[in-house]
């Protein structure tokens, strides 16, 4: 069976995650597609040369054909369509955030317990890394213990003047919040922000560079660096330390050069091609799991109301400089409980 | 349009490029497979769970709705399946070699030529992959200088008692001599073998390991190790040394560990795992040719045609421990001439 | 002409420097020897097959003789033998802590500000690491542009029974509090101490591992964890991010092996091997200056308070787990401003 | 008891050896020098600020009180410094090579035996480099197995016009020649040399780059590549493969960049920088042994003979292009044997 996707919002990433179901994927097709303005989307059906009706997000969401829809529009935008497409009866992939507020996560974790299971899969694409993966399988096995200690690094090349001191944490962090709880299977307590003297590469509305402190339920600690105009390029590092011995994400694979008195490689620029592998992978396994068991398998809307839980303690703790409790308002669903 | 294949051999690698097209690849189908013995055909399209036709060898080629074949056979049998799949107008993807003898090659290279197109693509699957990828084209703009020197190491953690001394050179050394040859971009002009001290893990029959000396006609000089009994893993490494710097081929991208007294990553095992990608590739591009251009362009058979010349004569000089000449009996058709 | 030097306290650390200068180190001879317990002092001498002279503190240091003394009693008798032989007139090598109380590194700074020359050195060997000599370069010379944040890790295999909390700062962290000050050249404000989940390893005196954060006046801002119970082996780590680019001390250089399915090197165990060059050439280095110019140039009094007074600071955020700030008594003695 | 030298020849490693004597090492002195330019003796005394005495080589071997000899004149002039040295009973530390004809290393050897114990010790200073040992030390000990195959590189920035084909022999490659039957125990039965294609680096008189190929008495094959013309810096690398896996020489430990795109450490253009401490240790050594047991320890007069008798075949092989047989003249003196 083909999963028939509806895409709502086509903008960078809709139209990529519509090019990657047609051309890349096996088990998709692009049926529907809307956005907020019609003419982009016919625009972006064109362009990709497909066949796929084009019509307002209410109708798509009425049509009994979509199996499934991809939520790619800003993210304000999201909880409305998540809620709506749940109560269509249709499996959602959304991008990050799943919702821009805590109590419409809320809402959407409520709606999702009130059908029973999982409808609901989030972007966080890291979690399908294979670096990612293999330290999770290390951490999982035992083989070095508890984990104590967990030293992130999340690093750009450089952003423009649009990007402010709150996106570090809500664009740029909230991968690492996500990925590491997933990685330790723990819950954060508490976060702390700090801020080092600026670098002169950032734009009036940003600190930059930023450190995080994240204390798990069980007090590991995750030291997390965001530093977006660090000028050499896209460099995302991780390392666990554990009880027994610490593991860390592979470098870059890039061909070595010796020249001109130097031992080198090049640092990759863009991160869309650092995590290619997972952006497929992520929306493979989507399909695939739905097709197979009428429910996604990846990152759920709880784990997606709690990497927004916490990246909202991480924004008070920039303008606060202290310690932040990060405290769910509801609890987890029953029937997530006990996965990873 | 999606290519209707017919698969001719099920053994292991033709029931792995049969699951490639069905669950992974994008435009290809399975729809006819054969086998010498064609309960295993059976079987092999059992275990997939697909339609698909079973039937003799002759019949496939005859049935006008197969587009291509993927020959899979025993090296022997891959000469009367290539020249029967072109005289019948088939695309023809063919694992190494493309035959076992020179004159066999020649015989495919000229039937190609009187089609006056290409018709044949040779599964020397490195050049797909994105470390090779990535040499190829640092050579190929130049801002390194000439090529000097390649270095080429293909080590095997074991081999079983089947694995000969020839098969050094026929199933493992032959894909250093395509893809070196493709790298530098100049044919073949004479090897010689040098045989070091036998490990004691090798088999009676197999002198292991040992060490190629090739010289292309420009003058480079490639060195290439071959040790199937390495013990520690599957290790496939590449140095090219040109006239202003070197390049080689990344490290395997593993997690690195620090743990017990040592920093320590693993060395890959599985040789499929260390190509995987480059097997996925290749097989797409094949398709994505065929139907866009009505020709493959990966290694065609010419290449396929010099990798068995340069193999013969590898042969050749285990026996002499001298340099052998590697000579064509024939010329490169004029439509694969130009082509890297 | 040859540096006479007293050495004051033989236990393994003043033994070692006795054997440095005598068999390793040009321009030094071991003149004249004390301990609280003459018979080890006896002892020490006899071991080292030298002629020097055993007699009390006192003695020793009226000695018109002796050049220079090498303080390695313990820690809380360094403030009294150290003012002691400024008063005589003689050069000071003091290992660590320069005294172990902020009045009494206070006193001593005071008292050769009297003699209006430094007279004193502590030894923080790291400076005169050839890793830490080219990160001090990078940062001096500017081609990274301004340090931002500094990450540094210090982590040993294990410590035993008596090794407790505090010693996590007073014995471990400070090489970090002296080294990470030189590097950047900026004085610390402030420091905070977070305390990650215990590994079991540890023992009950302690608190295993930690994290610190300094904030210096400039503001960047140094994270620096202390693992004493990390398993695998000794490892320090330091990576300086600056506003162009960063930099970090090279790896240990240990043979690499490919074996056991691993690539692997050895970590190293052993703390003194990993500084075994630096401690030869800190010692080195004050006979050559003392010789030369009538002032040693290593790590000064001044350079002793700081890191007591930080350590102090890192101490109370033990405690306190908030930040606490470091604040000097006194001012820097004008004829130690300028210089790093 | 203090070693006092007699220097012969004051070029530059003659004055080097001077410096490091007086001013790194202990237990030695320069006593005496000579040049076939008496002035140029001089003036090295002069510089370095030494009282030495300046006299004939005549008169300085026939004085009762040196104990020692530094052979640092041209080549050709080796071998009498060598002889009148054994004669007047002085020990010898003579810079490679031994002598520049085979004969002539064969008249030192027999000298030599009639004294009956070892008096001469050749500058082949890599035996002393930590990673070289480490590497023996691997070997001997058994862990990996016996060695099959040894891969090594020697490669400079850049030679000037006067350095010639035969030159890449006599004055590079014999250092690998030393080094590498020292790391297998194993002396060479014949060699073979290669050439690439020429750099257009390489001056006219000069063969760049060139390949040796060396096969042991036991059959271990050694490949050896000769690059002096690489252009991006002096790279020295040995992998031994052993029949449980390999080890290799560490990397040079330089300090970590990510800066411009790159990740990246400096490549060491100087050779001096780069055995620097095994000069030191070599000559260290020399004087340690020769006090403590009367002979020196380090790659003897035999070494010295052997080493000469590959490089001339080496010399055979280049102008032959096929192998060559070492055999030598006489038989290992019985104090030598089984030593390594
Ligand atoms: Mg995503
Ligand atoms: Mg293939
Ligand atoms: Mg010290
Ligand atoms: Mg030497």
């Amino acid at each position: 069976m083909t999963i028939r996707f509806g895409v709502i919002g086509t903008g960078a990433i809709g139209r990529e995650h519509m090019r990657r179901i047609t051309q890349k994927l096996l088990g998709g097709e692009i049926a529907a597609v809307t956005d907020i303005d019609l003419s982009a989307a016919r625009k972006a059906v064109e362009e990709l040369g497909i066949e796929a009706r084009i019509y307002p997000e209410e109708e798509l969401l009425a049509d009994r054909s979509i199996d499934a829809v991809i939520i790619t529009s800003w993210g304000p935008a999201h909880e409305a369509s998540v809620l709506a497409a749940i109560a269509a009866g249709k499996y959602v992939f959304v991008e990050k955030p799943l919702a821009t507020t805590i109590e419409g996560c809320e809402r959407i974790v409520q709606a999702e317990e009130k059908i029973g299971r999982r409808m609901v899969q989030v972007g966080y694409m890291r979690r399908y890394d294979r670096g990612y993966q293999a330290l999770k399988s290390v951490v999982a096995c035992g083989e070095l213990g508890s984990p104590l200690m967990v030293r992130c690094t999340h690093r750009n090349a450089a952003v423009d003047e649009r990007y402010t001191t709150e996106m570090a944490v809500l664009d740029t962090l909230v991968h690492e919040l996500d990925v590491t709880r997933w990685l330790v299977g723990d819950d954060y307590a508490e976060v702390q922000a700090v801020f080092p003297r600026r670098t002169k590469y950032a734009h009036e509305a940003l600190q930059d560079p930023q450190i995080f402190l994240l204390r798990t339920q069980t007090g590991i600690v995750i030291t997390a660096e965001v530093f977006v105009n660090c000028r050499y390029g896209y460099d995302i590092q991780c390392e666990i330390v554990c009880e027994e011995g610490t593991v860390s994400l592979p470098a870059e694979a890039s061909v070595e050069f010796k020249h001109d008195a130097l031992h080198k490689r090049a640092v990759p620029q863009d991160w869309k091609l650092r995590f290619a592998d997972a952006y497929d992978a992520e929306l493979q396994d989507f399909i695939n799991q739905v097709e197979r068991c009428n429910e996604p398998q990846g990152p759920s809307a709880w784990d997606g109301y709690l990497a927004t839980l916490a990246a909202e303690a991480c924004v008070r703790a920039q303008k606060s400089q202290g310690w932040e409790s990060v405290t769910p308002g509801i609890s987890q669903p029953k029937f997530i409980a006990g996965r990873v």
